[in-house]
């Protein structure tokens, strides 16, 4: 396919532009939104429409060029080349621009003190192994042993009993399972409340890792300056069937990643204290560790259900 | 790749946010456009920043469902899945929601009564043959003849001599050459106009045609109730060393489809007579013609090269 490209700049941002030109770019707009009148969906007609309008509002500020147009269609072919049933570069880009994060805003509201939500993130699988309280979901993963408890509540206070709990995380080499192999289950499980609603495991330490960086959304964290690099974290999907499902993190205290977390996940309330027990410290269960481990209370509030 | 969706909707568009969600959601917007404050080349930090700003207002605005982004997600991968060296789905995209046609219009400002611009289209090569003056660029492509003919000139009416004209078009089978074949060269040519400013050649009178429409794209126009039926057009770019570069089409009168142009390229100024012929009238050139030919005439106003 050949692509003629106007080798004139677009008029610089902020040059004024005539009543002329105002009127053939307003009309436009109005006639794209237009055409979107006969959907039969009244929900997907709204969405065309901002959707429309945002666009057009972003091409006319800018005064998008065609070179720059062109740009953006070549990445996104790239973006399709790369993503395959295990690589998903339009979730990794939708991620970098911080869209996601601000679905996941918008989708679940602050309710008093529950637990806040943050991204879900590819690497979810639905059948982790299941694990009795107290057990281990590493599975052989490589990292620091790390002891995770807390409890379940609602926002009054009231325990959750059979809550479940799904976590997972990468490994200290900073990958998922299955990264190595579609097949593989490690560094993930689920588990269940008790009834007074508590819960505790040993999973690993988590440690910061970059995300998928080989690709054309690798490229543009390049050009601007930005690390692909995810805060440190460990997954959660709490589930209750009188309850809001939660998908959340937590954060170690102190990850010098942190607040730059390149998928913008990161919330102050989620950030939480991984406290480091030298060689020798005994466990809470009583398990044999040999180096250092580390321990971390997560207090979980799930929303209700109406909210 | 397993993806949670969220089941819940997100809260109806309209109803009322609360202060700390707006907080919420407005301190993402700033966190990601900051995001880009290292980006080292300014051009790129501003056109990052402002699509950051338009795609959050966009899911704001909508309070797009986890669903419904995850809905996106998966239009965007099957558009990467069909697109190759000869279908791109993602410029049919930008098409039918008017994002090419409105890069056009913001390169391409009306300047006094120069000729107005509209979409490149996918189908140009840059290797299409030359005609001489009078000759056909039909090369045995099926179509109703066609007569085209007029002049180039400057905004001050003088004539310019020697200007580059390629013209292409779709067959009456609504197929470009390339469609059929990525070596074949039909229904394209270039020519150059004489002292006068004058061309004419023979091509073929246009008809509608679909865009490719076995895609997601084609399944979100079938959505929306809305045709993928092209206006019918004969592609121009006209070049001259002394003028700016103007691609546009000409579109017939009374064409059915016209304004309701799936990729909104159809304006005022380029609906021009194409004047049918019955059969056995004399020809321009005394070509001999089996049934009826069309004429149009098209004068072709270049706006300066510094407009």
């Amino acid at each position: 396919m050949n692509t003629y490209v106007n080798p004139e700049p677009a008029r610089p941002t902020g040059r004024g532009l005539s009543p002329e030109q105002e009127a053939v770019e307003s009309a436009l707009v109005e006639k794209v939104v237009a055409s979107f009148d006969a959907c039969g969906n009244p929900r997907l007609k709204e969405v065309m429409g901002s959707l429309t309008r945002h666009l057009h509002s972003f091409i006319r500020e800018v005064r998008l060029t065609e070179a720059e147009w062109g740009a953006a269609i070549a990445f996104l072919t790239e973006a399709g080349d790369i993503t395959d049933g295990a690589r998903q570069e339009f979730i990794l880009l939708s991620d970098v621009l911080g869209a996601s994060m601000q679905t996941i805003n918008v989708n679940n509201e602050a309710y008093q003190d529950a637990t806040e939500a943050t991204v879900f993130g590819p690497f979810f699988v639905d059948d982790a192994p299941h694990v009795e309280l107290g057990g281990d979901i590493a599975f052989g993963a490589p990292g620091e042993p790390c002891w995770v408890e807390g409890m379940v509540t609602r926002t009054d206070g009231t325990p959750l009993a059979g809550a479940r709990i799904e976590v997972w995380e990468a490994d200290e080499d900073g990958l998922y399972d299955v990264q190595y192999d579609a097949a593989k289950r490690s560094a993930r499980g689920h588990l269940f409340t008790d009834e007074n609603g508590g819960y505790r495991f040993w999973g690993i330490t988590p440690t910061p890792y970059p995300i998928p960086d080989d690709g054309p959304v690798g490229r543009l964290l390049g050009a601007v300056g930005r690390s692909p690099l995810r805060a440190a974290h460990l997954h959660f999907m709490v589930t209750h069937d009188d309850a809001r499902t939660l998908v959340t993190h937590i954060f170690p205290e102190g990850d010098p990643i942190g607040w730059h977390d390149s998928v913008f996940g990161v919330k102050q309330s989620l950030i939480k204290e991984f406290a480091r027990q030298p060689p020798g410290t005994p466990t809470p269960d009583g398990r044999a560790v040999d180096g250092p481990w580390s321990t971390v209370r997560f207090h979980i509030v799930l929303a209700p259900k109406s909210a």
